[in-house]
């Protein structure tokens, strides 16, 4: 029994195409030479290549180099892929041509043949749009695959990124005030230290995803430049002089970005600094998130034999006979893709510092590192602001208790009776175990109203926001 | 319209599931708390899952502890599993809690339903197989899902790296022998350099290999060791006294590999060292693949402009007006995958860095890079020996002619004529842009028999394999 | 024979000291307790907490909490190592406490004795300074450590790396410019492809460090946020509360910088992040010069058996024998160092995430790194600068004979003669071996005098710069 | 007034060397050509190019080509600098040719101008040996470098790194020996878990540096393969057939390593697999120390507000005030090396996978990392040691509370009451926040007695070692 298939061309021949599907001979035999690993190229790549050539059709028509009724059907097609219609058709693994030749190939293919389809035509041999007269006009794979990079890593941070991170900033800003006046013990070295307010402890969180935020943003300029207009080494041989101006222009218009045609083709062709910028950025964002979760599941450790100052949402079965075990499962999935973060850090940069001449070609593997790298760090930041930070609560108790328990109130005492004197009582209650109260009183160095007047964490914690 | 549903719990209450699956709660709860990017665990831990139910089901009936019919419903269950009977059944992210507890119910989940519909029950509450109790017997999260890891990357290594990596050696091998007297120039700093044979770079490359195979096969005795029977915390609790070593022994003889219990519970359970190190093969092997197929592109470049010495199969459209353009595609892919396996390099030593106490929880994603790796290296290799290595051929007259133009075989005029004699003629060549010979000939310190007598590149090159 | 020592005191007892040596007690004692490898503080480091020491005087001074002859022997004391006079005295390891406390110290106690010594008093015990009450007034470890990194790595880049790399991207562009009209064979894929000019290639490296530049300026703002005035975890206790601003101005005017006191001290001190950052433009960096360095050593293989088209200076002793063989040494020795930077991104990665609460005890690993770092790319893009991109020259017979070797130009004849016919003439020039001009005479599509017209790679080279 | 200097000269004409140098021409060019940052070449590494030199000297003078008294002036000189007499004269830079041709002059220049003075002679111009033609006699730097690497990474492991891991490993041997009966709450997920003991939770420590101890040692086979031989790109041209094999095993018997000469010189030239492969196992142990030390700081951690478990040694002064507060500053030093550890991993990594051709010239940066890595693991662990484990001691009291307090050993009633009321007293205690004791009894499911006797955490940690 044989597949229900087509016989499809390229320079090389006739290729069997299963018939179901859109694309063509290039596409497929890049699926049959690379049947390496599961990683496919990014939905998100594919959108904004399907983007490219919906924008390129638009100012080929308007350059007059594009026949109207092709145009046209290349637009539609392209906003059907653009709108998730077509998800199948893209099977190209990541591992291929390190210019991302295939890919570009297989959206043209794909586009050429429905396309024709639209038009009334058949997919296969004898469409009415070409895949690469019409869908690929004015372009070349070096130029589309590094505008498709670019465009598909600004509107993922844009649009995915940034707003989580802020959403995460505003709930953990909400907590920050919330406990503004949960005065708790300090822990530097992981010792106990001076006291400071809950509040102030999450303000650190709240800057560091401020700090975080402006930096993923600082990134944006040199990823808003795009290389479309360069062909195939820069130069931008047999591309229309508007061109290049024009479908930034166009991209712009469909994505609400600000993309514009980069001054220097050469640049953006045969490196990818922007995505190794950008990526930088990224991976600072992750060392902020572990540090933030860190905190919050070691705060909340316990129930009874860690530190317990802090309570998060119970989501799913702990210990079902011991209550009060809540694993902090979302810190735990968002520190390993920080973990993956870092790791794909180095991917990125080796990729980005091994371009030659006129072209880059680790670009796929860039590509799906740099856009795991920002799923990972939006859907992160989401699971992680919805089933854990809305919900966190202090344990006041707790913390009232460690606080108290402490030894580091006692320099408080300080001005009061003097340093040594003070040293004596802390060393006293260290040796015996007691609380500092207990020892200043057995040491008849206070009374215990002065104690209590004297001895004020909420004194301790400064103006400092 | 309501998606048709069944009502399953935990411990944590009711939460619907979707009738045509045999997943249950825990999963589904998991599927909605972790809705993180599109990295799913990897088809290989899940067989390995399965490989372990079924051990532990056997081993249990063996001890009495299970209930034979339900024993032998749980070991054909995991066997249409292992078999990849299921394939949708699997939907859990990486990025869920770091034990990887979610997967481990998936597994108990999925096995409990179909194993209680294969003995004429119902999926769902009313099952005849329990996940914990029956599924998960003797076993724990914490000792499944190391131990699930272990089998994994063992099982991927010997089934799939190994062969992989050994048939290109194999390949490469036989090109050394086959181009063992075609002698060369060499280059070292990119400079032209003395000269050996094609056989003699090859031979490099096919030694390469040797090492990294034999650098992985010492990683596995540690990956040889599990973690099965440690239960919670290593110590064994609840755990029949011989469950450990017989699961061992029971895994070793479904997969035909030397398992053994770990000697050590805490160790394998805290930690994760035995993939840290198998990671540092696979980054050892990467640096390997990187070096050959770097050269054997430089070596390819051309066909006019570049190096030109080799001939690679084209296997796809280069270009159409450009005869010769052969891209290095198949070099390309595996020098993006080494990349990446240098980025998972750091994901996997981060993850092991970060145990704490009685158990390592950065596990979903070290097991998912380590078998990335080990899937993006086999498939490399496999992909790079079928569609490049075996069709390498030397371009004898290319080759020749570097050789020929060359000045460093001035040096075999040494002996006859003195160093500096040798010295002037290269010194006329370089200047003059002539061959050696036209520039001996002219200072007439040779006569062109001589020459052709004295310079003679295959004495050059030596011995040494 | 005992050393020439004194004894000093800590709150730990007696330890003797060099008499010879300005430190005292913690400095001794840390050298005594981390005997660890090689590598010291670096003096960048030291100068920039000798900057603090002496702002913190002066404004200590101000306030009044610092008398006047103590405060005026702090500032000379901190001057003199600021200019270098006491460079035997910062002995401590990198690896020693987390938050940098004892080399804090070391300045303290350094500055203590020579300002002792200033006022006419000892070093030692009776010292008339005190490294902690005068020295450290005002300050913890906590605050100074991330204070001295931050100016420290602002300072280095501010007037190292940045000059570096504008002096670089000035000799590069004046080579652009310089070979503007040299048309050669681009590349891509390492495979012959259309022509650009040489100008153009290196335009692309221009622009590179153009945005490398303004990449590691966006780096600042964050650099020049200061935690002084956090002391031990942020709060400010003990600080007056004019101190922090009043600190970051002085510091601001010692340096030159526009340092501001950070908004908030709880993320500055917890968290690294904005060292983190910095390190992502860094190695951001370090992948662009990795590509300019490999381009322009592939471009200078040779001298016969490579690409040829670029000479280098000679700087050293290649090959007596051997003319011409010219070895990429700079270009070495700056790959190297760009894959020490990628190197030391993951270090200060891992150490920016692992801060815990009120402080990252990672720091003087971070330092380390990030000035490291700093120093190779500043030095390394000089050094590249100076002894191999000024000297950079055009082989212009290589380049024009590679040029009209190759094939690509035949597109050139396509508006003349059609697609076929000139595939027809590259098809037999690459079958034949001989030159496009050969295959089209002798095939007869076009006269020599048409395909001198016709045929010319500076009409292919575009507009884009 | 100019320095005291003598003119040398190399084929690049003449140049001054200082007087008290013993180094020459091509040394001093390279200082002035790679004014690059602050790092050295490796103490390690000159030393096994010392001893390298040392063992041709010999074989020459065996095999007859190199005049006795010539020979035994180099081997002193050798020997010299193998016993460090000759501190100051090997200046060169990590940042140079990549290939480690500078170093390598460095030693034959110094060595040539050592031995004349040995012999009666001069250094410089007229001294009776000569640093090519006798003191590199039978070597290329291109064959001696990789040796060297060879040479100083098997010694540094075997000499430093393997025991101080096995004196690390015997000490926490001791401690887990002391700690076997110690029963103290396990934590998972850093919660609470079922118990285990002390000794347990360090036995995963010893058992984690055996297998790290084991996994170094399977690296060496490789190390112990020598380029020595393959003079310029692996041909062994213009050596004597038996000079691989004489000088590998004269190698062998100045170190007392089992040096062999590589079967393969082009894979040892090449390629650098054998470090890539060596620093796979340091970044294992690694991994591991990082464990172990993150566990020990936080088991310290307190007094009164962490886990406080352990006490560890207090070295330095911590808080004057503040008894107990012991920074585990070694913990952090360690933890901090690590970090740097997995840095240098990647450095090696890229410069591993980075050989062109017949030639690795990345040489000098992975041996730095390589060594380095060595140094900071062999002499952090040392440290760790001295001044933290052998001192560590369990806070008995604490643990007992801890387990105390502890609602886990609930599980130790089910077999005696049923799972249902089990739960239902700890679910008592959770709410309440009273002990287990206090639940079960107020809810008279138990006798105290009972409960004395049934509730025994020294029954619930099993067998397994």
């Amino acid at each position: 029994m044989t597949e229900d298939v087509r016989m499809e061309r390229d320079t090389f021949g006739e290729i069997a195409v299963p018939n179901a599907r859109l694309w063509g001979a290039q596409t497929q035999r890049s699926l049959q030479n690379f049947k390496i690993s599961t990683e496919k190229q990014s939905p998100e790549l594919i959108t904004a290549l399907a983007v490219i050539k919906r924008a390129a059709a638009e100012v080929n028509l308007g350059l007059g180099v594009l026949d109207e009724q092709k145009a046209r059907a290349i637009m539609q097609a392209a906003d059907e892929i653009i709108d998730g219609k077509h998800p199948g058709e893209f099977p190209l693994a990541v591992w291929q041509t390190g210019s991302g030749t295939q890919t570009n190939m297989n959206l043209n293919e794909v586009i050429a043949n429905r396309a024709s389809e639209l038009l009334g035509g058949e997919r296969g041999e004898a469409r009415k749009v070409h895949p690469n007269d019409d869908v690929n006009r004015g372009q070349s794979s070096n130029d589309v695959f590094p505008t498709a990079m670019h465009v598909a890593a600004a509107q993922a941070i844009v649009k995915h990124l940034l707003p989580a991170l802020k959403t995460l900033r505003d709930t953990l800003d909400g907590k920050a005030k919330a406990f503004a006046d949960v005065v708790k013990i300090g822990r530097t070295h992981l010792q106990d230290a001076t006291p400071l307010t809950l509040g102030q402890e999450f303000s650190g969180y709240v800057a560091q995803l401020e700090q975080g935020i402006r930096h993923v943003e600082s990134t944006l300029p040199h990823l808003y430049e795009l290389a479309q207009g360069g062909t195939a080494v820069g130069t931008g041989l047999n591309a229309h002089p508007k061109f290049a101006d024009s479908v930034a222009a166009a991209i712009g218009k469909l994505t609400g970005l600000p993309f514009v045609s980069a001054p220097n083709k050469f640049e953006v062709m045969a490196a990818a600094d922007a995505l190794v910028f950008a990526h930088g950025a990224l991976k600072t964002v992750a060392a902020s998130l572990n540090k933030i979760a860190n905190d919050i599941r070691w705060l909340a450790s316990g129930p009874r034999c860690g530190l317990g100052e802090l309570s998060i949402p119970e989501n799913e079965p702990g210990s079902s006979i011991m209550p009060g075990k809540v694993n902090p499962t979302q810190a735990e999935a968002l520190t390993m893709l920080c973990a993956q973060v870092f790791g794909n850090d180095v991917a990125v940069n080796i990729g980005g510092a091994s371009g030659n001449f006129e072209l880059n070609v680790f670009r796929p593997m860039i590509a799906h590192n740099v856009l795991q790298s920002v799923r990972l760090l939006a859907d992160g930041a989401h699971s992680f602001n919805e089933n854990c930070a809305v919900g966190i609560e202090a344990n006041h108790a707790r913390i009232d208790s460690l606080l108290n328990e402490s030894l580091m109130l006692v320099t408080a005492l300080n001005p009061h009776i003097g340093y040594d004197k003070a040293a004596q009582i802390a060393k006293k209650a260290h040796k015996e175990g007691t609380t500092l109260k207990a020892s200043a009183l057995a040491l008849g160095y206070v009374t215990e109203q002065q104690f209590d007047e004297w001895v004020q964490p909420k004194d301790m914690v400064g103006r400092t926001t």
